[in-house]
């Protein structure tokens, strides 16, 4: 069977886009992955779309857009995991020998959706009780502090880490270095958490083209990186019944990539993770299993996770400082370590990066019903 | 690389639902497959979920309902065509030899969206002008009718043949007979379309159960049909550019299912087709190649169409009278095509069948922008 490879990424800046819309987006990123690859765009085979609020046939306008309609196209959702699902499926489509040359696109417009926090569905029985996203991961920041010891002090820390490494990614949405002093300072959203330990409403879409072997040996040798896993599980108080610190899904799905990928946390040269809040950061390179249960605050302490450190997390600057469009976020995780596992990521580059991962964790924060979670895992 | 085999199939009731949500209707229908395949739940391995309007996360909280929270899971949306791309993606991820059983699940709840004809999106060009799904339809009757000089009466004769056909079915929205004067009588929609021309807004869900040759053989080797072919396709004004009686999209896609199954039109028993309207019906089954241009209303007019006929269309009753519950129908016409495969479809059993097809449309109906298009061949 053959492997998959990732040929050519693209993505948007990220941002506010008020005179665009989804279809724009996803158009713009699919023919800068085509540019990226160098080739012709009607090797496109087929396309998968991740987004959430885009309403129907979204990938389908896009693919008309470009020029390309016609091809098959699946639009997923898996909530915050839909771009990483696309991608996913997308694989699947290689390796079943249905096609040679697939495009996965992820794409979102969230300010012509909501201003601030997302709304919960009328359905979702904790946003009756008021457990709103912020909400909830502010009971998990809090936990944590009080089970492991960590300081607000060091939780400042990461989106400080964060959003001044957006600083050097052109395409992110903040682009302005901030201090711990900043983050205290911000605007107070859920206690202990503040404006700046919550990830923006963003809108932007990144797109990436996958090819088996027999098209990459043809098309795209020489800058190809391979998908060596793309992982999903589902989540459920079942999977996840008692902790507000750790997440089993997390560890679930990491193992499933691990195993498939043939290597442990430890050959893990960089990561990017759902870093929806500053305290989802932690939760998930520990739900990793890249740092010990306890340990990730005092690592980003002695810049471990800076990117010249031991295991640079977030380069891109993540979800609080380059933004999360919904659907765009884990394609555009995927363009970046692509950049990264080529050296073409400029002066956010990690020296000699090999093996890069990708997490995304999609719908219910503790899960009592749905959460999606997926890692990806690239080499090089 | 294996085969892809149906080995169980489940569906609700198809009608108002008041008193349970498109999860709760995706579980029963999941349980239900599961009870039919006959075997132990905890054998599938991941699972696709189609669907519309439902919200983030749906599938997932299926899974949870019915205690199958953890395994992977994608939500997947490609309009009317949602469920039907659900069972595509299932068999890629066994194709792909990701999975040996993987369950299909379509479901929509759609009394508690909407009441009447769908809300198009408010970025529709085209809805923007009135062109709303009856109008265009409507439009699309009187010119097969001027071009191929189709009766009122013809166009009639559908309705009147899937509203009988699913009096046969305990599972569908409606069960009494009705007659040419019942439709012609019925309250005006879009002229020349009544209200016994249109599907009507159903909630119900239907699942599947793929499995590999390997599972197959081991676990359900007697009762399986193939899955000889799920393909896809996407339209736009670039496919679809000129007539209001042809449909090239459907064209392309049954062009594609046929060369995958390795038949021909000419050897297909029976289908089940996108109904939504009855003149969609005859736009269909000769955009499939089943009927030639402008032959169909006077097929149907000499019984040809009938469960007794040369060549039987829907006889679950369609979506005009199983009905149309958006992500479960793709699913549901699996569902009648593998039971009639097997003998098991009571009296509305088509004697001898070997060869049964489906055809789901999505999205816009002349295609401005984004269209879905899906055929499936399954074959004993």
């Amino acid at each position: 069977m053959t492997d998959v490879h990732v040929v050519g990424v693209g993505m948007t800046r990220f941002g506010k886009h008020p005179d665009a819309d989804s279809t724009d987006l996803g158009a713009q990123a699919l023919l800068e992955a085509v540019a990226d690859a160098g080739i012709d765009p009607r090797l496109i085979e087929a396309a998968y779309c991740g987004h959430v609020f885009q309403g129907m046939v979204t990938g389908q306008r896009v693919l008309a857009q470009v020029g390309l309609a016609g091809l098959p196209l699946t639009n997923v959702e898996n909530a915050c995991s839909s771009g990483a699902t696309a991608i996913r499926e997308a694989s699947f489509a290689v390796r079943a020998g249905e096609y040679d040359v697939v495009v996965a696109v992820g794409t979102e417009h969230l300010t012509s959706q909501f201003r601030g926090a997302l709304t919960p569905d009328p359905s979702d029985p904790e946003a009756a009780v008021g457990a709103t996203m912020p909400s909830v991961y502010a009971m998990r920041a809090r936990r944590y502090m009080h089970e492991f010891g960590m300081t607000r002090e060091q939780l400042a820390l990461i989106p400080v880490k964060n959003k001044n490494n957006a600083a050097l990614n052109p395409l992110a949405h903040f682009r302005t270095r901030i201090t711990v002093e900043d983050v205290l300072e911000s605007r107070p959203v859920a206690d202990p958490l503040r404006l700046h330990d919550c990830s923006p409403v963003t809108d932007g879409a990144a797109a990436v083209i996958l090819m088996s072997d027999k098209a990459k040996k043809r098309f795209c040798d020489t800058r190809a990186v391979r998908l060596a896993a793309s992982t999903l599980r589902s989540g459920s108080v079942d999977v996840e019944p008692t902790s507000m610190t750790f997440e089993p899904l997390t560890r679930l799905t990491a193992q499933d990539a691990y195993e498939r990928a043939g290597i442990g946390p430890e050959d893990v040269d960089f990561c990017e993770v759902h870093d929806c809040f500053s305290i989802a950061e932690v939760l998930r390179v520990e739900g990793l299993g890249l740092f010990g249960q306890g340990e990730y605050p005092a690592a980003v302490q002695r810049g471990e996770a800076d990117l010249g450190g031991r295991l640079p997390v977030n380069p891109s600057g993540g979800l609080l400082g380059k933004g999360h469009p919904l659907g765009g976020t884990g394609v555009a995780q995927v363009v970046e370590l692509v950049r990264q596992l080529r050296g073409e990521a400029g002066n956010r580059q990690i020296e000699g990066a090999k093996v890069g991962l990708a997490h995304c964790r999609g719908g219910k924060a503790v899960g009592i019903e749905g959460a999606a979670c997926t890692v990806q895992v690239l080499t090089r």
